[in-house]
């Protein structure tokens, strides 16, 4: 902070997820002048219900989605795609959704092998031409795991094609969206440094931009929204 | 609508713009079961904040943008792109924002060609690598204008080269964000069937599935938010 | 010359089209030892049967007619594309033949707008859901000429819907086989600086790296190989 | 081949790879006209220096390439990307060099897990901002080999985040390259059988299609050509 102080700077804008922000809290508790920006692909930051970059993560692996689903749909195997979002499991669920997959493995839900095996067959049963399966890295039946899994179950009758997306999701252009939410949190968190109002957070709240104190921020947690997982069910029948 | 009945259609669900909701509204008037679904790449629905499709366009028009400033970079000539969006300039606007263009030129805006060659001027002395100008399809100073004003008055002192997106912006594999949209807007119109309401549109306002009955819909008009110009002018310097 | 004698440059690797080349050769009669590396999108140096931008363009090119398709067939209007290539219309050409156009218009062959809306009429009655015709910007009839025939002879039963890809085909991040033919190209060029070999051109011929005399290369022209434009006239079929 | 004959078939074109081309073989040496067309991403089969599918494939691995280096150069980690290819290394070695991988794995080449963490080492000594390791999925140090030997051998420095791309590479839009290969395949491969002449493959040497029995392709080998291997470990300096 002396060090800020030194140099010249007089307010910080923080963009970054649950580490920066606890961060960007401790030097506002110290009383210098910050302002954080909710930006990580995980969407796991209160105070915000997107936060920069999910929009650019989900249209990668959209884009992986319809590329698999050529092969999945001539051969008749199971195709797993392994998706990021650490402890949570926003990324896989939405993806999923959007592309269409049979069944989603989330860290929120507990998840039988067994049963994923049964959702496939009766995927193949009602007619579909691909059995996807979309998994959350920070799920316990990972890609590795799953794929483990079901080597060693033969009987299950599924082999799985995995595809681990890691850091691909991390980098790549970003989106409309993106850039659009960058501009307009940006433009509020200067507008914020410039009105006086620091420790807070600069977020998306009902469409609308949201400040949310950050000692509010790193203290409580976001949930998923498990409708979502449940519609997701529905869909894929 | 007999004809409807005649085939065993119990009700029906419309997803368009203004045309195809107009259509829906009569329908709806006759006593048929109609539940609209907002969908235009234009965004000028009344009854929902966005549209389905429109985060596609902008990303093909950003895709563009991306593209032309490799080379609006390296030859001091201004690049023009004209995008879609009929007699709204929201799509203009928010490539043009997004894609840090130096001017936007909308329908709802009336423009000087001589103040669009000093904004393209004074970039230069700025500094700026490139000259990008969107232009709205619906302005009266579309490409060709722009074009030919532009060669005739030789003395504004740019050479303009112009990219006509057309209907590159409808196409396209659908983004996420409009995926998700369809899905929610999906579910939400057969609900709204399956629970007896009918004559109205399915949209999203303020980042939630809200309903607004169809003949407000097709009888109001949704303005262009021009704080977003003004912001776009303090951001192109 | 003595310029760059003083700067310590001993030789120079020159990256171009017939522009560029013609330089490089005139440099190279002065005495100074000068490589060219075939370079442009236009395709159209004689001493290389492709050049380096080629295949990035022709990927652009066909990307915005995948995204046309969609529309084209959905509404009985004809979608008319223009694609880069200066007097060449090799660009044209190709992309018509990967798009699938119903009509190719070559800055090579004399092009009859009455014929181009008769071969449009029968792509309809062939059952075909859309109606494409990709034109060479150095055509006489270009997107806007074409444009303009069409709307003053409404006999003819189209409205045409233009694209215009202009820079946007000359940006873009580079395909692969651009990154690899650069890659052996600046290779290729490097070793003949290292052994003296100068005043020549880097290309490819028969899929190996050839080297030209530059002094042919800008004397000789490279014609278009017209058997293609009639096989595209077999596909369109 | 009786019903082939019963279904009125009176001629066939295979299009594939080894596999496909083996049962090519036999039905022809039975009598029946075949005509292959060389096809697989793994670029593998005697009689055609590139296949179709390759260059479609490559496209998506430089753009995971490109992805990945954003992090890479943020993060003081190496990434490791595994390519298909199955007992080929053709594809991990183009997507190396045109993705400029520090160190490239592939099945034709003894890897010592050492000497790939000495390479990484002396890039970031270099001064260079990533480090890149891409790897075939045929390598016995595959992807999921290489890491755990990392997580074992901690002493090496180096955490490796680890994307396998599996099938994403067999699927997607056609690259241009591909679609006229594609064109110019089936049309010699239609002219063939027109002309009687049968049990060939159609390829692709020296820029040229060229005509190789079918007997030759099954019982030859193309070796990988691994003088672009030391190109590439040039490169990479």
């Amino acid at each position: 902070m002396t060090f800020l102080n030194r140099q010249g700077i007089e307010g910080l804008v923080v963009i970054g997820g649950n580490g920066s922000q606890t961060g960007a809290n401790a030097l506002s508790l110290k009383g210098f002048p910050v302002v954080g920006v909710a930006s990580t692909i995980d969407n796991d930051l209160y105070g915000s219900e997107t936060t920069l970059g999910v929009d650019t993560a989900l249209n990668i692996a959209l884009e992986a989605i319809d590329r698999l689903k050529v092969t999945a749909s001539s051969h008749q195997r199971a195709i797993l795609v392994e998706v990021m979002g650490r402890g949570c499991g926003y990324l896989a669920l939405m993806t999923g959704i959007a592309g269409g997959a049979e069944t989603i493995i989330l860290p929120e839900v507990e998840t039988n092998p067994e049963e994923v095996a049964k959702e496939l067959r009766e995927a193949y049963q009602r007619g579909k031409s691909h059995a996807l399966v979309v998994v959350a890295e920070g799920a316990y039946y990972n890609a590795r795991r799953l794929e483990q899994y079901f080597q060693e179950h033969r009987e299950l009758g599924f082999e799985l094609r995995i595809t681990i997306l890691g850091y691909v999701q991390r980098g790549g252009t970003p989106s409309a969206c993106d850039r659009l939410l960058g501009t307009r949190f940006g433009s509020a968190a200067t507008d914020c440094l410039a009105r006086g109002e620091h420790g807070v957070l600069i977020g998306l709240l009902q469409g609308r931009i949201a400040v949310t104190p950050l000692s509010e921020v790193v203290s409580k947690k976001k949930p998923l929204d498990l409708t979502l997982w449940r519609m997701a069910h529905v869909l894929a029948r």
